[in-house]
């Protein structure tokens, strides 16, 4: 299966996993592990422990935390707010760092993606919703919010290197040698294999991104390797590769791709629903929300200090 | 081909005549003829005739436009200023007047479409790029820009039935009755059958728009029977239907086209690529250039006066 | 004062009542009254009963609720919560029928302002908010939303006249006529004289809009008289005339007011706050929630049908 | 005169040197000078040479260069193409090279300021009306657009620290000891002293920016002792303080000036014509046509390759 292996592109490791084991292969290495929440909210845990799961899975060591909640674009405070509260107790569980002490962190969080293309757009409009703190505790103490618990946040949405002429990665390794940020999360949307997929699944990881995902192939790997502290990344697929469509569609049907002939065509085209402005926003205000939670208490409370 | 005929969708009269002579059927009534200008410019008018080349083709009676320039949606201001010549030449020749007399006419321009997803921006941006002129002429006297000549020109986005929980036809008739302008001209993002007309085709005609075009299905049909006044409308082709080039990859392999299988899945999906954004944006500019010789004159002298 | 009356300029009928009782004139048929609510808010009516009254407040006949609360352009769910529902409520009060009878009406709700200028983007935000229910309730019938009780709710944000070229009230008169609701809701910045109104303020009137409000000149007259059915407008102020406030910085000081010298130097100058962003998207979130409450019913339980 | 110094803010060396001379100072080490090109453009050069004249203009030694053209903010492509030109021109004199040696340079270009309040947004809209190369090259090598004179242009819009939490200098520090750009140029939004400059001048200096200019106080000091590289700054006012505006206007009535009472009631708001959006949209086309002009050569030219 190598041509697939090439053209059916994915960015969750849930589904990278769930085809291996399609596939009749059992990985060692490789763990899943699954949670019914109420609210049919789902929690899948991945977790890739040795190089060879790595190398077979194509993704790095590490955790994969995926959640999945069918009504996640749909616009409904409270159903959103238990989701959200799910993703913050989950970001906090990936932190490596014991939750007790050395708070408050300084925190960089980072919006991937192209603001100009609407299933792009995630990361920017995430950021776009944040309530950053960096500067107001720099300058009134760490009491400002009333209590000394809550982070710094900083945040930026660096574009993308069609617009910059520079990769993600060399923007980000100069704010972060800069400001010193305890942790960097990114957010960013990813491709999925499966259109059921879009719009209602989060992936939270510990491991950074890797290049090519989403929309366009806008970055270089952002982990603690290339920039020096723990990076913690949420993803939210909003498109499939198009040709990943059509060759998940036809493998029921013919035996051998002929994969040369549909890359030409397809390469840089993707595929997503019609109503992907309504999706990306919802989620985009469920992400803000859950970020605000896990680092600033509950902002709501926070506001009336 | 039943299935095809549902599936294969296109909004350019162009890929249907195409489609209907590779199936070997010489239908009466439908006419094609080529022009080749300068510039890597081609144009290509589609006429249909009558009821039944009408029917046959599944697009009303009328004349079908179709300018094809491989490098239109890259930002080089004198390639523009040809194409958007050639398509402000277009549009007068498709004018139910002759060209002499009646001017100044009063002409609503309406960019269709949703604004917040970027393959479907195209008519609302063009709106977001006019030069209205009708309120000044209306205060200040038909010499307002110098002469005479200069249209009343008015612009709307209305925005697509889920934002607005209207019809764009409703909004319009009460638009249109209300404000008796002389001519409609739409602007719309278009579905295409072939990816390799995405971002570098522009369709013209005078047939009105019929729904189900586009990225969402935003309208009900728009032309001089449900307004009152002639319609022109100009088409980008931004996108492709999911299911259409699903079907299309497989049609090279697979006889019999499980239909049933394919619709559920793909339904709401649409194809569109990476670099939309550049596309839509330098598209736009065009279009809003070639409205304004065709109804301003040359918009650069008008601001002189 | 004639000076004055023409110089200091504001929407808020509240204003305009202060100065002058502040002037020392008592006027029959004008009626002001105060109530204090729970978290800060303070519901302040003014009641115009006769011409007399409506020639000297230079305002129509009608009730003028004023909802002020200091911390309304800040980000606080809950404390938004509150003035929404106090919104709601008030909107209800000041509808023409008796609440239990009638329901579900018909309602266009009407984003005015230029979206592209920051304080003047209250309207069309608001709209970009909202849940628009008309077309939905058309195809799927009265019980679309689990009872027989949600208003069918339509929504347009129709641009100023230096993008369309028509005035408000022309494109309103058609979209009314064509689709027929029961009632126009306006969503609109005004101006206020005092800079500490701006972004806290609601003003709530069953008066319809008159011209010149706001950041530009955007509308003729929009009321009973002019489209047919009864409007109710919200307004919130988010500037102040440039003229006015040097005006009333001066009158301080200098006796007779130069009145010649100040208006072409400020004319089509105005002041605003530097956050103005975020009041504008705070405050187009509360009304948009309060819309909701008084005509989708609460809207989050609505969701789970 | 000390309070108005305080009051009376403008970020144009212009204005500055016109006030020192209507207060009568002849200063030493402080020149100006006038040329009036064709096409009413006129351009006037503020040079500061000594730490004493720097002292009292309150702005560092260098040069300032004005292009004042009275329709700078109309739609108009070749009277554009002209300010334009001498722009470019100014900016290729103000560099700290000879320009025959040395290119292509790296330039790093800065939209600074508030992508979502319309004064503020030029910095970020000239930055997406950018063409950037520095990737280009970097893959392509230096014959990427067919001559070896192309300067590899990266640019980024940081936004202000209201949505980052850092300091703009903290951010381009970062990126300009990662990406190591030549030569930074800033674009910004500025304050002016007089409403009848807004829109209409464009300042050039090579002294870098310092803080508190333009809408918000969005800065630290960006010059070469901050970043290391030189800074060539490009600066339009969109705004003026509303302070400034009144003080201004009661210069003329009254002798004392009362300062504590004007500050608090006025701080933090800002003054500003109604047709703002239409303004920066021209001048901000204009701009990334200069800095294309500048930098790529003729861009129009360059596509065709």
């Amino acid at each position: 299966m190598k041509e697939s292996r090439y053209l059916i592109r994915t960015d969750l490791a849930l589904e990278t996993q769930e085809r291996c084991e399609k596939a009749g292969s059992s990985i060692r290495g490789l763990y899943r592990d699954e949670e019914q929440m109420s609210g049919d909210i789902k929690v899948t845990t991945v977790q890739i422990d040795t190089e060879n799961a790595a190398k077979t899975m194509g993704k790095p060591k590490g955790t994969y935390i995926t959640i999945e909640a069918p009504q996640m674009e749909e616009e409904d405070g409270s159903y959103h707010r238990d989701i959200a509260e799910e993703l913050a107790k989950r970001i906090t569980m990936l932190l490596p760092w014991e939750n007790t002490v050395d708070r408050p962190w300084n925190i960089l969080i980072v919006g991937l993606g192209n603001r100009e293309v609407t299933p792009d757009a995630l990361g920017p409009k995430v950021v776009d919703n944040l309530y950053v703190t960096r500067h107001i505790i720099r300058e009134y103490g760490k009491y400002a919010f009333g209590d000394a618990n809550t982070c710094r946040i900083s945040a930026i949405a660096p574009g993308v290197m069609g617009q910059t002429g520079m990769e993600c990665v060399e923007i980000l390794k100069g704010i972060v040698s800069e400001t010193r940020p305890d942790l960097v999360v990114t957010v960013d949307a990813l491709a999925a294999r499966s259109t059921k997929r879009l719009g209602r699944t989060i992936q939270l990881t510990n491991t950074g991104i890797t290049p090519g995902s989403g929309v366009g192939n806008h970055r270089n790997a952002l982990n603690k390797e290339s920039l020096g502290v723990p990076v913690v990344s949420i993803g939210v697929p909003t498109v499939v590769d198009a040709a990943t469509i059509v060759m998940d569609a036809m493998s029921e049907y013919v035996e051998e791709l002929p994969e040369e002939l549909l890359s030409p065509k397809l390469y840089g085209m993707f595929v997503t629903p019609k109503n992907i402005d309504d999706s990306v926003k919802q989620v985009s205000f469920l992400i803000s929300e859950a970020l605000h939670i896990a680092f600033l208490g509950n902002r709501e409370e926070k506001e009336h200090i």
